[in-house]
């Protein structure tokens, strides 16, 4: 789930877990954390992609893809996902906001190559 | 559309536009113009709010909450918005995705103040 990297996502219904957040101060494990579940969540089936990016004020927002409901809920309960929420309660989130969506479409543009 | 601010959104269903995007170098008139639409769709009728972050990269995300796709389509018509999103293929953005979602649940999360 590196910055600055797109999502390649299937044609519409699919669904978006769209994460707001602000950071307390300190990294506090979180790099680490952040790394560990972008590294599971990759391996959840009906996984289908995540966006993600924080501005330098701590306030960031992720969006995560899953091909159903299904697989939203199974990530939920995945053990070491349901810790590292507890540790963003305790610890490396001051705010946060969840939405499940269902996307119903989409588009993209590429600028096109100058020489 | 300040960065660091949650959207204060009614319970659900509503709706989501997900736009994520990769900046061009230099500015170009573009914070002005991000100034301008935020203040735009401030005014549209069905807007809920919006929460938008930008990391050193320039890959940003923005998420803006509407009460029905009749409301989005307003917006994707008023003028000075069909216009600033031409400026954005043409100018400000070398790739960008746009996602319409139903949000079909959500819940939120505020840390205990500690003395």
């Amino acid at each position: 789930m590196s910055a600055s990297s797109f999502a390649k996502t299937p044609k519409p219904p699919y669904y978006a877990v769209i994460f707001s957040a602000q950071r307390t101060e300190g990294d506090n494990g979180y790099a680490e954390a952040a790394a560990r579940m972008g590294e599971l969540v990759a391996q959840q089936p009906g996984f289908l992609g995540a966006e993600s990016t924080r501005g330098d004020d701590g306030f960031g927002i992720t969006v995560a893809y899953f091909d159903s409901e299904d697989a939203i809920r199974s990530w939920k309960r995945h053990l070491e996902h349901a810790a590292a929420r507890k540790n963003g309660r305790e610890t490396w989130y001051s705010h946060y906001e969840v939405r499940v969506a269902r996307v119903e479409r989409a588009y993209d543009f590429t600028a096109p190559e100058i020489d």
